[in-house]
């Protein structure tokens, strides 16, 4: 009998080299976000559907896998897709920290500086680069007001970026109270300031005359569009004198230009040219639960964010019946490993491994003891039986990443070799 | 609004101090697995159903999640459940190995050791210490016939379980082939030696009595019974000189006897005192898929096993229409973890955290910069906001873990204080 032996439609395999990156990578963060005395927790990837649904996830709440409640009555005449599932896994690791915090807040550390680094899942259509489980990388602090926590947030993740190897990240501030105050000074209503700042989230991508055209088609007013767009392009310079010009025209956003100033003035100062920190009157970011400073940070020529983050100090206040201060920032991991897996010098073949080789009529219990001081020695041995061809297998296991090979011969003490890979072929076992 | 934040039923959210001693048992793990050549893999969380389905998985197999169809037609006279569902959650690792090894063989090297360590689910009663959730820690190694297989697996995952801190741990082995023998010899047919084995199994639970009791219930001649037991009995010493009478007395066995004496000889001759390993009659495994030598852990008083595997050549050829000698050993990750919390040496806090303390006042720039400095001298350095019973905050900081503190005092440089508890009350947040 013949199976599909793919993965499920939208989901990945990982092969040994990409594991092997990505178990580099997070070692990395973790231990980046550690020196910041940020501590890891794990919250469960099927949450109860109630807690997912009406979130504030916006589209990723269309896009839950639903478990099939147990034992569940098919019934034909009120079977709603909702009467059939009770869980569903998670799509964010937001959702679940609030949750988690409401409920062990007793337990917890004040204030509360957690890692999380694990896998979500959504149920978006198919397309190259995307898939249907991936892996988000979020640090978050609760229970902060003070503008320490942006700052402590910055400075981490910058540093865990630059620590990655993607030199100079590019952060850019915004908050949520500049962004309003300056619909509200235009003319927008503020029941429909969520529309006009995914509208305006879109000027990277299609341009000032493609979102003047979305806004005019919303029915948005064309004298206050133009109003806003002089504001923003011409505080789009990523710097803080623009944030002054802002704070002079429009009014009611003094305290959050005061933030900005401080975290701007605080993470600035720490940057010391190895990555930058600006104000950018642009920067929108796409959800709802925001409620005063948002960044972003961009690497290279690299289009998109690859990571993202704000305060959202009313996310907790929903489970918990009382607001609790929270802001996070979470890395795009997948988008930081795609980019390293262009570096040719994330491309590290595990070089010091030997490769034991040993034939069937060898004696198995002094093969294993050599390979066992073998092991004292160089520190990883694999055992592999040797084949006819032993100079094409040299070659395969210098292909597999192996950087020496011993050869067993009974009652002598091996030598080990170095391997060299002759040619270009792609490694791994014979095709 | 009040909102029920409990993780959902029968899962478990885990708090920093559970979270980082399981992160140091994985790196322990894994670290001794890849001195051996294991190479880590990963497969996504849900499979096709049809894939879980049928696959030998027995009993789990009733307990997967099923996750809801994506716009399936909730059509109330078709409606069964798999009409519903198309993808589940595994419930095991080997299957999905199975699936990944017959679906990437050609870019795998040969033999390809595995190391997994993820999540599986399963839809189980709830009960005490066991959860719907939890982590299985698997090596596997798919190409190699030779017993050199079980001989790695085996000593690999004792060093990982001493390396651990369960010193000397207990392995016990048997050959499915021999337990065939065995069952036939003594007139069971083999279309029943399943249901026999498992009956077999229950030996430590219910005691010879319960087992003879069942296994007459179950129609089997009360005579083979007899004759199986003497020979179960007197061969369970744990001793390679059972396993010598029990090859002139049952027939057939050869093969496997003399494969589990060069398996004996090459472990027993590593274990140096470290660990024993012995050949016992009685282990039997609950699986259907095991071919050849089976074997398990045991650790302390413990009861139960803390690791087990075996054989099972002819799963891959299932999947790809071909069989593929593989065999595997699994840790029972949540077991273990649990013995280990038991351990108070394991409860180590991290002590060389310092607490930087500041006042909402303080100059937020000068703060994170001193904490920058601080950090990069003491290594882990987390940010709070000094509190005004400065005492009690002190001692909760230690309850923490924090091992010492420094007070922020603009224009000098902080003086890093050892932390000392006073009291014995429980860590974290004010109650």
């Amino acid at each position: 009998m013949k199976f599909d032996t793919a993965p499920s439609r939208g989901m990945k395999d990982l092969l040994p080299a990409e594991v092997e990156l990505r178990d580099r990578a997070t070692a990395t963060i973790l231990a980046t976000y550690r020196r910041y005395g940020f501590r890891r927790i794990e919250t469960p990837a099927l949450e109860n559907l109630r807690l997912l649904q009406g979130s504030g996830g916006g589209e990723n709440e269309k896009l839950i896998y639903k478990v099939l409640k147990r034992g569940a009555k098919l019934d034909a005449a009120t079977a709603r897709e909702d009467d059939l599932a009770d869980l569903g896994l998670r799509f964010d690791l937001t959702v679940p920290l609030a949750r988690y915090y409401a409920h062990h807040r007793a337990e917890l550390p004040d204030p509360f500086k957690a890692i999380q680094i694990g896998p979500v899942w959504r149920a978006e259509r198919p397309q190259k680069g995307r898939f249907r489980q991936f892996t988000q990388c979020d640090i978050d602090i609760l229970g902060v007001v003070s503008e320490i926590a942006e700052v402590e947030l910055i400075l981490a993740t910058a540093e865990a970026l630059i620590e990655l190897g993607l030199e100079r990240p590019r952060i850019r501030l915004n908050d949520r109270r500049i962004l309003s105050a300056m619909a509200t000074f235009c003319g927008v209503e503020p029941s429909r300031h969520g529309d006009f700042f995914i509208t305006l989230d879109k000027l990277d991508k299609i341009g000032r005359e493609g979102v003047e055209r979305e806004l005019r088609d919303a029915g948005h007013d064309a004298g206050a569009i133009s109003k806003l767009f002089a504001m923003v392009l011409s505080a789009d310079g990523e710097s803080s004198s623009s944030l002054q010009r802002l704070a002079q025209v429009v009014p009611a956003t003094s305290d959050a230009v005061e933030s900005l100033r401080m975290i701007l003035r605080a993470v600035g100062q720490e940057a010391g040219g190895r990555f930058t920190v600006g104000f950018d009157a642009s920067l929108v970011r796409g959800m709802g639960y925001y409620t005063g400073p948002i960044f972003e940070a961009a690497y290279g020529d690299y289009g998109g964010s690859i990571a993202g983050g704000g305060r959202y100090d009313r996310m907790v206040g929903r489970l918990l019946g009382q607001d609790v201060p929270a802001c996070g920032f979470s890395i795009g991991f997948e988008r930081v490993v795609s980019i390293l897996e262009g570096k040719s010098d994330q491309v590290r073949s595990e070089r010091d491994r030997v490769a034991f080789l040993f034939e069937p009529a060898d004696p198995l219990a002094e093969v294993a003891a050599e390979a066992g001081r073998l092991r004292g020695r160089e520190g990883t041995v694999s055992l592999t039986l040797k084949r006819k061809n032993l100079a094409r297998q040299l070659d395969d296991l210098a292909g597999e990443g192996f950087g020496s090979y011993a050869v067993f011969r009974p009652g002598q003490s091996p030598e080990v070799k170095t391997l060299v890979r002759r040619t270009e072929s792609a490694g791994g076992a014979d095709a």
